[in-house]
């Protein structure tokens, strides 16, 4: 009888891009294919946008890995803590990977936009990177998605640009958005409201622009006036775009 | 006789990523393959990044548009003035393109990483977009390259993330960093001396990595006490990646 020797299998974060399947890179496209495990962050009985970019390029024998997060939302009652859950969840998602990889199979875990922007491939890849030899496939993320649907040029020459969740307190934003040449505002949803006051507040209303799913087939571009802020999905951004540079 | 009536061309901008061919998206290599002229900018005497990329996509029946720069640097001695030179270049270039469109061919402006980051693209959108149709293929970025060959996972959660041009004044760039959860510094070259002496002010230096050409086939990741300030490139970027949030 022989041993057979199973070379370890490699870790791969690939980038789908912001919604339109037609933004995956050639190599995402190769990389995808060629995996014969393809895993994907989705909300239980969802289908998961990452993995509706890349469905139509699978095929039969590749294995899908759905990681299907244990909470929906992070406000818990305690004694739940959102932090404490998600931290386990990606405790066991990456030993699942591990699994596969231990087993020698190669596992290409795709993520919408970019996986090292505010991608929870990053998640897996603090936990595996340093046992696993891996390798990251940039993307083209959302708020690139954004400004060229909104045709809106976004930083010109040696302005700085602020990528701001909305998710922080009003007084920090309000600090940040004022110091911004150039502000892209992210994770709006519930957060709306207190964004467009803020930009109100700064005069930059007039500047800004909303897009709902960006280059998604659902996508909408609304002024800000209009917005619904009870109605206003995850996957929308505010961009305010730099004053432009006249060459 | 019958009199033709040609209907105007359309305005691409179209991203094609950091430098690695295969960094491009279907988007763009399908719309590349279709237009019959294809412009880049360009400096005097060399191909051209953008076009180096996409090259092999080509055929013989596309028209090739190098928008030629005037200077090679923005250091001019009066009465010579960049801004002035450079406007006047912009206007005629986009003078140039709309030629194309006038006579009903499509035109696609190829960008270096994202078209409306930072790219050279946005000065002849700014110029034609209100008076043809124009449609912009976001990119790749330069900073997700970087980011992704450092292995880097960028931002977390609800961290900002500041992007930053090395061509800021060191107080102004020492305010900004000091205040970022996570930083991207572009436009080193020359600035690099300047820009590691603050990373070292404000403790950043450890955090901070280095990377030339990011994605192309000479790239090169260097320490960032080894970096000689006088061999940095334009295409260099320093990432200060925010803290790691452990789920």
């Amino acid at each position: 009888m022989t041993s057979q020797i199973t070379s370890r299998g490699r870790l791969y974060g690939i980038g789908v891009g912001p919604g339109d399947p037609e933004l995956l890179t050639l190599k995402a496209l190769r990389l995808l294919k060629a995996a014969p495990v393809v895993a994907y962050f989705v909300a239980k009985g969802k289908k998961g946008n990452a993995f509706g970019i890349i469905e139509a390029h699978l095929h039969d024998a590749q294995q899908h890995l759905p990681l299907v997060y244990p909470v929906t939302t992070e406000a818990l009652e305690p004694p739940l803590s959102y932090e404490a859950i998600i931290a386990d969840f990606y405790d066991t998602a990456a030993e699942v990977v591990a699994g596969h990889l231990d087993a020698g199979r190669d596992v290409a875990v795709v993520c919408e936009g970019d996986p090292f922007f505010y991608g929870s491939y990053m998640y897996l890849h603090d936990r595996l990177a340093a046992r696993y030899d891996s390798e990251v496939v940039p993307g083209v993320c959302s708020m690139l998605g954004g400004a060229a649907v909104l045709g809106a040029p976004l930083v010109y020459r040696n302005q700085s640009l602020s990528v701001l969740s909305g998710v922080l307190p009003e007084d920090e934003l309000r600090r940040r958005l004022a110091d911004a040449d150039a502000a892209v505002i992210m994770k709006l949803g519930r957060n709306f409201d207190k964004v467009r006051r803020v930009l109100d507040e700064l005069g930059l209303a007039q500047r800004a622009l909303y897009v709902e799913r960006a280059t998604m087939r659902n996508q909408r571009i609304v002024p800000l006036a209009e917005v619904d802020p009870m109605a206003s999905p995850y996957f929308s951004l505010l961009v305010v775009p730099g004053q432009k540079w006249q060459g």
